[in-house]
């Protein structure tokens, strides 16, 4: 495994969460911005562990809600680095929704976040590997 | 003006907020995660004040982030409904920030938000105009 | 229209928002705390864009709870400045409930905010028109 | 003592809170609307511990806010049943401000809501003594 | 009464709270986490007001969770300082539930943590009486 | 690896959060309660994950707080079935605190907490493996 390799797996970053009452809407789902929060939140952590540098989000690429997460699931947010750039990285994240009373488990949600890497005057500067 | 024109621009949605220290990170900003879960919210009630329906989001677009949102000032989030198909619409949202002892005011990010009309057994029904 | 009647309809400050089980208590009703915390929060920023000076809260006068506001609604809050002395303003919030699902709407909350605006030693200043 | 004044008494309610980063505004000091969310919740709690009866709240009186409260502080809200009408009644609510390394203590806040008994069709009923 | 009982009194800290849904799980309970942060708020803040100085949470000892706090009752914490040492504190925090609508009030949680008084180096020191 | 073992390694579970403003004290570390907070969520969860039964908090032992959180860094928590008896079983909560520009990182929290699974009329029922 390259060094990239390792620190790409190193810099995986999971967050379990149980979907309670204080996230969810009247239809009794997830609340799509909550989702966004949560997914954001993960990938500023990757993005932040794999280059232990400055970076702040630039874009989130296109995110499909394929499936409704429901009340009462747990769901695992899992951040990975996709690419790198000379200044710039992307996160894919995804977000898994389990059952709470059964081994179920499917995909629900993915999206692709763009984060730079800047110095102290808030210049891009090269993301070390 | 047409009786969609005239939807459109009564279920224009805003949000005003005042960017205190419960929503930024260490770089003192308004955190990613927290503008994304505003936007998902102001397009939800956009699209739900346009359709009179049931409305989930299916996905949103590329957002772009262009300038960081510092502590202390006003955001002003405006959702718009800017494109209607048979059973899903795309609401656009903009946030401006505002200085808070200046008129100096300028747009800080964009995207654009999915949403399907669902009836009861949740299956896409026709947006009624 | 004088400056002042433009200054006033260019401050009018708007935040619109879901009725979510995050906001309610045990009636399935906006919980009346959350509602003056809102109602603060818009009278603060019309407060503020009014002027571009430092405005705190001094005091608020009677806000009259005319309907409950329950679950799986929107509101629409709206603050406008009613009153202009030399270091004070009074902005008057309104709340509208919307029903989702029709094109209902009537006003639920209303309440004035009497705001001081200070100098950088925190003693009061002339607003500035 | 009357059976009134013992139930008064007993329905005093405290509610103590650290003023800490995230109920403060930009000038570090608790958000006027952070302040009443909390008055309503000790005089809601009055009302019900009083009457143990159904109450909603009807009005709040002017709230002056004498004194600003700076973060790092310790607050104490407490309620007290002042007026008992036939299906109404009045809480009073103060905020003392108490600094965490000296014993100094003094009187913020202080304000009057109003608070209706319903029966289960939400019609006002008689507070039973 | 000696000096030592009467701080006792006097820094015994109370906070009442009612137990709305953006505190409950999907078993329409106070969730554990909740009741323990609320444990932790009232004990620091009884620490605090016993000592005038800088304390930190050192530990927590066993915490019990004899009865479940369902959602729409009120529940009081009392946080009394229990042991005092050289340079740390013992504080017993109870958790009482109290029905709405009855006199019923019962026990459901209690347990004790210790702080640490530090100085302006962040090292021990002597608790003053 | 026996099926008891391969139970307790997919089940264990991790969250990771960034300590933002909007979960420190006035002394810029994590709040106590707050990790208490995260802790059982994450404790809840790894029981849930594990026996695929309705479980609810018990007990906590006691809870070392070794090293201060300190703002600005990124905690990760992690949950582990350390022992199954008929009805109960415990989970081991560790924090680890890591730097956000360094590969520092360094256990600062730990605690276990009891569990019951309990059936539909809430009696203690045999967690199945």
């Amino acid at each position: 495994m390259s060094t990239r390799e390792a620190k790409i797996a190193q810099s995986e970053t999971r967050i379990f969460k149980a979907v309670f009452p204080n996230t969810t809407n009247h239809y009794d789902t997830l609340f799509g911005g909550t989702a966004m929060q949560l997914m954001d939140e993960v990938a500023f952590i990757t993005a932040t562990r794999f280059s232990r540098q400055r970076m702040v989000t630039v874009s989130s690429d296109r995110i499909d809600f394929t499936k409704p997460i429901p009340a009462a699931t747990i769901v695992e947010l899992v951040g990975k680095v996709t690419y790198l750039g000379n200044t710039s990285l992307k996160v894919r994240v995804d977000i898994f929704v389990e059952q709470m009373y059964s081994d179920e488990r499917e995909k629900a949600v993915s999206g692709e976040f763009t984060f730079v890497a800047l110095d102290e005057n808030k210049k891009p500067v090269r993301i070390l590997e």
